[in-house]
């Protein structure tokens, strides 16, 4: 039996994604839930970990127990037994092939950052001071899309060999005081969306030449990199499968 | 030297107002940075406690310390200073006359209810699944305005004696998704705003009738009132002076 789901969760009170012995993480919780609905321990594999405190609006993940619940009524139960800050989006039973990482071909995150700098806003998006130069921006991330070796926008992660990734688009939009920054791609680095939201940030308050970006990537170096934007500003909105198990 | 704030907090990692020994609270969090700008223990008045869960939009409080320290300077050693779910909003020296807390003449109170399940604004409001009936809501509302003995729609608080209070209005309005229940009174008695919009609900769910008010107002019993709507949308919104500190 393989179900899939659809979820939601604010990263604010979690020790990231990936389960942890002693914290408290989304995969925990949700196998915690699971473990006790099914009466075994039910693993979940999810489309990809996101770090500590980022945010997901559709994040994507399976699990296989050995005893069949009808869908209704497992979604009705996980409604009832999630924690307040991870909200299902949907349920429904997949095709025992279904990987939700290894199938995934492409993701969409995206960046909040605000003019205004709202208290109970604090804790969900990335507050600028000043106003950027959005038209040096866009000079900018037009240079990142498409294929590129990403090594100079990325953290290196133990294991990774191949760094290069198709950045599909960089929109970069403002409504009122938000401006946001969505990302589209085949598949995105450690850290790569932060990394490239900040440098974008940078360039925009003129700290760096959008020109140089070329040069940057190629480098494959962080010198120019360095900093990443902070995590609880950044959502994973979407993950992309050929064949969506939820249509 | 007598210096007056208003700030703004996000209840939601407090325990509460008030100081306590081994809580992180509003009040604990506020006196331990301003005791690290004046080197030594400052205390601070406020207006009146929140509970555990409200949020303030304009909290009013004083505090005394021994040296004087410039306004722009001490703005700004505060608004770096303090944690990030305190904000704020404004400083100024008063008159050694003025008390917070028994100058005030009135508060406002907002809570918010939606009828919209969004993850994000869990911590923030109080969702809804059914429309109330907002006619029932506004008749029953009528009927608590005024001068009354609020001991039926209150908690009591020992060494509180006089249980008459005004509320001067209560508007019921709706935005969208939101229903928002502003109360506006010269007092109000410990969960007394709680109280009055889960009866308000209960109302407005056809559970009671919005003619049985009096009758319960004059009862002073809490049969018909027993619950209270959950803390983490109860917002106080403005403290009243006659003679405003910060005009």
């Amino acid at each position: 039996m393989k179900y899939a789901i659809k979820f939601a969760y604010d990263g604010r009170d979690f020790s990231g994604f990936q389960r942890q012995p002693d914290d408290r993480t989304v995969q925990g919780e949700i196998e915690k839930v699971l473990s006790i609905i099914f009466q075994e321990e039910v693993a979940l594999h999810a489309s990809g970990r996101t770090d500590t405190g980022v945010h997901a609006l559709n994040q994507v993940a399976t699990f296989c127990p050995a005893i069949f619940i009808k869908e209704e009524d497992l979604t009705r139960a996980l409604r009832r037994m999630l924690p307040r800050d991870i909200k299902l989006v949907q349920l429904c039973r997949c095709s025992e092939d279904f990987h939700p990482r290894f199938d995934a071909i492409g993701k969409h995150y995206r960046y909040i950052c605000s003019l205004e700098d709202h208290l109970f806003e604090r804790p969900y998006v990335h507050y600028l001071k000043v106003m950027p130069d959005m038209e040096r921006i866009l000079r900018a991330a037009a240079f990142l899309i498409g294929v590129h070796d990403f090594r100079a926008f990325s953290n290196r992660r133990r294991g990774e060999r191949d760094t290069r990734r198709d950045l599909w688009a960089i929109e970069v939009s403002q409504r009122k005081e938000r401006i946001f920054f969505d990302l589209y791609g085949d598949g995105f680095l450690y850290r790569m969306a932060r990394v490239i939201v900040q440098y974008l940030l940078h360039v925009g308050r003129g700290k760096i030449d959008p020109e140089e970006t070329p040069q940057i990537l190629a480098s494959g170096s962080r010198e120019k990199t360095r900093l990443c934007a902070p995590a609880h500003a950044l959502y994973l909105m979407d993950v992309y499968y050929r064949f969506d198990p939820f249509a």
